[in-house]
């Protein structure tokens, strides 16, 4: 969060049961773009390499092209790269979490004003 | 989902590393105000007396006034109402759900518009 006193705000769509797009997808998909690398991505997030190629799988399955493609073949380290369909669904799915954080700001605000005062903030 | 093709939103605010509340709080608490009773609300959500007493105490504990109150004392089936101040935070979570999604609902219609056909989409 850039503003310390606001909150985060997480956001998950759910198409359908197997169909589901959140904030570790989206993150995850974000760090394959910058490290080139599901593995490397992965363990940016503390996960397994098993556990961020499933994910890449559940994404590639979901949509109608893939979101990463594997650049080079071969076993773990292999490079991987987003594309064109996954800067897509990276795009919309943040531009969906500004809106939805924008739209909502007030009724957060409100929420915030309700509670308890919490370690860490102001 | 009152709409069959419309993604389902679910929506956190964490404000805090103890101080969240999503989709599974707020049907608590109406469930609460529905029932009258914390075990039938947990209950009618497949959850345990002590799961669902236990969220309550954390949601009491987040907020500066309690948002449920028992209003027998005792054991199990004990009543509980909503107060004010719960009533309050159902409205604003509410509303800001609403708010999210009808802002984000064009990007999440692009993002439908890239998956694969689900399984009972029409």
């Amino acid at each position: 969060m850039s503003d310390r006193d606001a909150p985060e705000f997480r956001l998950r769509l759910v198409f359908g049961p197997d169909a589901m797009i959140g904030p570790g997808k989206a993150e995850l998909l974000e760090r394959i773009r910058a490290t080139g690398s599901i593995a490397a991505a992965g363990r940016e997030m503390g996960m397994s390499y098993k556990r961020a190629w499933q994910l890449v799988e559940t994404l590639n399955g979901m949509f109608r092209e893939p979101l990463v493609e594997r650049t080079r073949g071969g076993a773990k380290g292999g490079g991987a790269a987003i594309t064109a369909t996954g800067e897509a669904v990276i795009a919309e799915y943040r531009a969906l979490e500004a809106q939805a954080r924008n739209a909502g700001a007030p009724h957060a605000a409100r929420l915030r004003g309700l509670l308890r005062d919490i370690p860490g903030r102001t």
